[in-house]
């Protein structure tokens, strides 16, 4: 694998590797190669795996890859260099290195005076001598290396000639990379263009550099972009930009940038339309909430709020969006809420397939119904379905699939301080009306809502038995006044599926469990609307 | 005010206008005033306060205001052009910013030739007059100007030399500033400054210039240094970055980098140190979680987790930090992770005054506990005082101030259902052992978190009277296996308070109700503890 053009750009993602520095973030065996795995077919051509050596776990991800490859991509072990004062053959942490069986190794070594004295506690001399060492030994193992300048940035601000020779060091010893990082994240962009510039004027022509940025100055991505532009040919980040302190360079923002709008080549067009599938992907394996504002794939990215804005956008798309979304695999988005004119009423209700007319005094209601409705703490941009029912209620379309008479819970915690386990630990009864009908039904479940969840089913099931098919999805909970402590308002939102459709629907109160119990309601009549819809289509066109 | 020197940089804030397009993102009018205080003393010398006219929320700010200024800051409405073929004097929209009562008033304004003929639905020509017109009628009326130009960029792109018309024309008609606006964040920073400059070297010399960017392409930071780097001398952005789609320029990053690490003049010193704390308090007030992972603020920015790491960082903090973190009054912190080692343990064991050796066995066992938790879902980066607990506990330090014998917790939802109310519509009993005595309280509650504290509290509160002194100041929840639907495992973080200090409890079960108890009775023991170590010294100093 070499750079063939000079608008090939190689991505090397750490994701698995600087990523899980990120605070909060910590993952399974099983959850590495399942990210593993979609980012080869994202088309990232460099992988970095982990620290076998440092971490039992990532011995195992290797291990697990060598029994069943990757298709495409390579993957990368990350190793320091060897100790000091032993040689490379005999250091241990190598060994765990080259049983990792890959094609390519990346090591990292000191490039700042400061570090080599005060963190290796050794000399310069013996700094370039283990960086040689290391990599030398690797090559004659028959891998291929890339060479992280750990800290360079800082160490060519302080000592610009040392660190140049840690870069011939690895490049006499034979690495095929160098790759600059700036691990402190403290660099800005101009700096980065500078520096990269002279670092290019210095070293041999031909040689291949790569840039490893970190967000603390937020200036990451343009970081990288800097680097690229001033000659770098690989860029190191992660995926969600996940990482140490405030991240590492965002390769979702990254690759759209380099590639939609500097024409380089990083990954095929159809792979990118992956990006923002990557994207949700990844944050749902790691469980830690997307960012709905990142750029590019963000939820809110192409969202289109006030109303001549949402008009304008769908005459012509151009003037308010900087890319397609589509290329990216995003879409465009209309947001309802308090500030939508009725406008954004009649977009949202046309996605839905409701015909809507600016006069009908029902989109007058709507739209009172919704201020109402957020300013007591709902929010509709998440819970579609809930707005859904709300359009179909003031236009008289909502059916009625029963009615909920009342609900009891009832918990006993006892088990819990002794077990902490909790099975079954919650109580719910629940009477509700179907066709006339008054049913009483009570169900156990492991805390309130489930319990809730399905006193609710098996009432419901005898009458609607499709609703066997349905699951809860999602349970997010967000209180909406922290400040006032367990009595604040509480916001529920329930993701729901039915095998082939999900929905998210939505639930306010100062009591979680009725917050709950309402998202959970809706959601149960959202689905039993779809079945409904699906029956009518059937007995249509039959 | 006047740029008095080409280092300073005049900061415009528009958290309160173009911040509030933020999905997600509303808030009271009493809310807008507390913002704009705590910008007033943050030193922010211009704060655009909305859009009177547009909104009527908006037109009782600024009355709010003329009522009870600001301090030093310029408050500033925002309104766009007269429209097309009437004169600015007759414009409603003008009339209501005129009625605001402010020194400044910023106007927007077409440039890209492509929005004034299918957006405005006019000429080139009248477009041009429609700026020139407004700009004057405003400042007949004894106002200054601030002219935004709209789309800039992307104009620019499209038809250069129209584009530098509306800046010409907006320049002749009196306005002190023109704002280069990025609105749809498509451009990179290396288009920013061969942009700025062509503009620069366009206009007549001595012109003031601006630069408002947005992060679709996640270089708004850096796009704001670009511009100010070749010529503009006024940054717009906002408080943590809010705004439309992917936000605005977050001021959070534009100001310590321009002040801390380009030599810029923005705020003083000592209001930069109130950058994390204003970061904080707005994010509370729009009640949005705040951005762990921002740079600078974010309460991971100087977060340190690995071994070594942390024990290079305890003896020279510039080997791993970019700028000193007290500057913009965050600080630093050691994480205390399963990937912690010893000494981690160590740190983090001294910042609560416990002195612990490496050789303790207890700090073996403290770690293994620490990774059993974590393993379990717990997590102690943000529960501080839970992993105090839990290191007392292992060192035989924990006093047992009381014991839980049984907790059980009754909910009715029929009221909710019919009032959507919630008054007291949980009841908890709770049975505990204090002094070998047994107690059985019942409470009620609105909701069954609020429940269970109150049983609690009133089950103690005759032997510790110090816990009235104790709230709950803050309660959040997370779902930790979000795809299994409701009964997923719950992670539950309570902020407790005594009047003087705050402290953070974490609990995790699967039912929500078992995880808040844990929190709230570690909460409750914490606080407990924090008075008898106060008594303690008391009568020692005594």
């Amino acid at each position: 694998m070499s750079a063939n053009s000079e608008r090939q750009i190689w991505i090397y993602d750490t994701t698995l590797r600087d990523g899980m520095q990120c605070e909060g973030l910590s993952v399974s065996i099983e959850d590495k190669l399942r990210i593993a795995r979609c980012l080869d077919r994202l088309g990232v051509p460099f992988i970095e795996g982990g620290w076998p050596g440092a971490n039992p776990k990532d011995v195992q991800f290797f291990w697990e890859l060598q029994e069943e490859p990757l298709e495409q991509a390579e993957i990368v072990p990350f190793c320091f260099t060897r100790r000091p004062n032993i040689t490379a053959a005999k250091d241990p942490m190598l060994q765990a290195i080259i049983a990792a069986g890959t094609r390519w190794v990346t090591i990292v070594g000191k490039s700042w005076d400061l570090h080599v004295k005060e963190g290796l506690k050794t000399t310069l001399a013996e700094n370039l001598g283990m960086v040689d060492d290391t990599i030398k030994y690797l090559i004659s193992q028959r891998r291929r290396v890339i060479y992280d300048a750990e800290h360079w940035f800082d160490g060519y601000k302080h000592n610009r000639d040392y660190a140049l020779q840690t870069l011939t060091a690895a490049l006499n010893a034979g690495a095929e990379w160098l790759v600059l990082c700036d691990t402190n994240g403290g660099t800005l962009p101009n700096e980065i263009t500078q520096i990269v510039t002279d670092v290019i004027k210095s070293l041999p022509t031909g040689i291949q550099l790569g840039i490893h940025t970190h967000n603390d100055s937020d200036t990451a991505v343009a970081n990288a972009l800097a680097a690229v532009m001033a000659g770098a040919s690989m860029v190191q980040g992660t995926i969600n930009g996940y990482g140490e302190r405030c991240g590492n360079a965002n390769l979702c923002s990254v690759i759209p940038n380099l590639q939609v709008k500097l024409g380089y080549n990083c990954i095929e067009n159809t792979q990118l339309s992956k990006l923002t599938e990557t994207s949700r992907f990844v944050s749902e394996v790691v469980n830690l909430a997307p960012n709905v504002h990142a750029p590019f794939v963000g939820n809110s990215a192409f969202a289109h709020k006030g109303g001549m804005h949402v008009s304008a956008v769908e005459r012509n798309p151009l003037t308010y969006e900087h890319i397609e979304p589509e290329q990216i695999g995003n879409s465009r988005r209309i947001v309802v809420s308090e500030q939508s004119g009725a406008s954004n009423i009649l977009a949202k209700a046309r996605s839905f397939g409701i015909k809507l007319e600016k006069d009908n005094p029902a989109t007058k209601q709507i739209l009172n119904n919704l201020k109402q409705l957020e300013h007591e703490g709902y929010q509709f941009e998440a819970a579609e379905a809930s707005f859904e029912l709300l359009v179909r209620g003031a236009l008289g379309e909502r059916q009625q699939f029963f009615q909920i008479k009342g609900f009891k819970v009832h918990c006993d915690l006892v088990q819990h301080l002794e077990s902490n386990l909790g099975n079954g630990d919650a109580l719910a009864t629940v009477k509700i009306t179907v066709n006339g009908q008054d049913i009483l039904e009570a169900a156990e479940g492991i805390g309130p809502v489930a319990a809730l969840d399905a006193a609710l089913r098996k009432a419901l099931t005898n009458f609607y038995p499709q609703i066997a098919m349905f699951e809860l999805t999602d349970y997010k909970v967000r209180i909406l006044n922290g400040h006032t402590g367990t009595a604040a308002k509480t916001r529920v939102l329930v993701g729901s599926g039915n095998g082939r459709q999900r929905w998210t629907t939505v639930g306010v109160s100062s009591n979680i469990l009725s917050a709950s119990y309402q998202a959970v309601v809706d959601g149960l009549e959202y689905g039993l609307m779809l079945h409904s819809q699906a029956q009518t289509e059937i007995s249509t066109s039959s």
